[in-house]
């Protein structure tokens, strides 16, 4: 019997977190000339050109694939970290409505072999071919001490452009406007220390073994691509009042991120299935519901805010897949999540 | 009595990494797109912005810090390191005439520290204002498993611009061009698998040990921060042919990055000293001349070729600092080494 697993046990602590993003606040302010268009917290920084076209915005995020690269090391599959990595950074952007330019990538080991390189880069390659952007650039290092066994890193930089008028950014979201989601295609790249803890450590599961009312294997599932959203972001362009990209923690850490003051955004969390996986892991680790929805996106990968007179237009345009999750409600910022998840 | 040290020896394969750099060329060619301005191989990437100014560059380049950032843990000094990732990537697009427009960054642990987390962000931020660039984003990883104790590790990217007409790349770099060397401020970020098998592993040194013939502990050389070139660039607007920044390796590996086709760089390592960090690790360690000229920047940091009538002028422009190394001379694109080195 393991008792009740928690995010923080997982040696993940979401608080140190916050707390290390307001210890840099002003080390990042101080920073900042005239041509920085955004604050901190959002899914990506924006700024223009000094000398440039001043309705131009170039926006750019980074990211990491965090500890899903264990998964992709124990299972030795290689090439789909890669596109995980390059549609996560290519969401953190197009939640701003930006369309991406170029991308780059960093991969670090403790021992350096060309094949596992070659794999992760392919699979960044792909990515970005599918995405329209090229791999401008990337640094390989070798550093031996930091990295053991076949452990390693990833990590990447994406730039893209958005006109000025175009920039989403959540300011005309209102109480009132309808939360629309997209499903996730599995855990994406967060929550992947809670997984590790309560399927491999306390619950010694093997990759091999299958999950529970699938067909798939727990490392198949568990290394499932994460979608690009870019399809959907584009076509809800003029449509979409705010979005949120479930990143780095589940729905109450992101959609927080898109609204305005004086708003909440209250999620039935009734309203979609949670998907097999995380299921499973909240199930066997009996992961407490607040943990559970902190660490995993629970099947919603991307959260858009639309005026609820433009609804319909939203569902149509992005061929009938958004579930009707929520609405925008008066509040201090937080997110809601009422009634009862299916299971 | 250990034996000599080469490079390989302490854990960083030199060959290994062009070879991963060879199987990833076609994938990340397939990725380029017509508005993708530069090859493979080069210190920064640069493009165009499709429907933007055709005349305008935007100039990208990621990197990391290395195994200096053992030597930061050791000292518990973490504020340093900041500024060499930012002063490199500054380096890397600066060479090419860029000058920076906004910097990201990521930071990984397995313990996420926010103390930590906080130095190593204002290391960053004094060098983002030293050189004039926003701070624009970043990311904060915690990964328990793949970090262990006080490890981590620190990435950047770095964006900036350039007039298509005053981007360098080398191409008019010409047979009898003069190479003016600019001297580093220490082993910048590179060499430290090297520096610390050599004093730490095998020479069972402490960071508090004095350094020979210095003030410094070995410790405070070690962590000496990685100068800016920028305004050593700028100065040389308009005068310079082509440039290498000597990061990731020593001169024979950078030099030749700028070099066109039908040409060698001649480097007479007798005209300036080899720092006393370079110089001790080289006894003690009895580490090969080719070894050690491929790990470390020996001394010289930025490399620049100018027409030999205009040396004067260069020299002039950067406050008398530069030092003729040597010349450009027909070849097939690799660097010589002549000459004995200072001790």
């Amino acid at each position: 019997m393991t008792p009740p697993t928690r995010y923080r046990d997982a040696g993940v602590d979401i608080d140190a977190g916050e707390e290390a993003v307001r210890r840099i606040q002003k080390a990042v302010h101080s920073t900042f000339g005239p041509h920085v268009a955004t604050e901190i917290g959002r899914f990506a920084g924006a700024t223009v050109i000094p000398g440039g076209d001043p309705n131009l915005l170039i926006v750019a995020s980074m990211d990491g694939v965090g500890t899903k690269l264990k998964i992709a090391a124990m299972m030795e599959r290689y090439d789909t970290v890669g596109q995980d990595l390059v549609n996560h950074c290519v969401g953190d952007i197009g939640v701003h409505g930006s369309e991406p330019l170029f991308f780059l990538d960093y991969v670090a080991m403790g021992h350096l072999v060309p094949t596992t390189v070659e794999k992760i880069v392919e699979g960044l390659a792909i990515a970005c071919r599918q995405n329209g952007c090229a791999l401008l650039g990337g640094e390989t290092a070798e550093m031996p001490g930091i990295y053991h066994g076949d452990d390693f890193d990833l990590a990447g930089c994406i730039v893209g452009t958005v006109k000025r008028q175009e920039f989403v950014d959540g300011t005309s979201i209102a109480i009132g406007d309808v939360l629309l989601g997209f499903p996730s295609t599995g855990m994406h790249t967060n929550g992947y220390s809670l997984a590790r803890r309560v399927l491999f450590d306390n619950g010694e599961l093997k990759v091999e073994d299958r999950l529970p009312g699938t067909k798939l294997t727990l490392g198949d599932a568990l290394l499932a691509v994460h979608r690009s959203y870019l399809p959907v972001l584009r076509s809800l362009k003029g449509i979409m009042n705010g979005a949120a990209h479930i990143t780095g923690g589940g729905l109450p850490g992101n959609v927080n991120r898109m609204l305005p003051k004086g708003t909440n955004a209250r999620i039935h969390v009734d309203r979609w299935p949670v998907p097999p996986i995380m299921k499973f892991i909240g199930e066997i680790g009996e992961v407490p519901r607040d943990d559970i929805y902190r660490a995993f996106n629970m099947g919603i990968g991307l959260v858009v805010a639309v005026a609820s007179e433009r609804v319909q237009e939203a569902v149509k345009a992005t061929s009938n897949e958004a579930i009707k999750i929520g609405e925008i409600v008066s509040g201090t910022g937080t997110v809601e999540l009422v009634g009862d998840p299916v299971w």
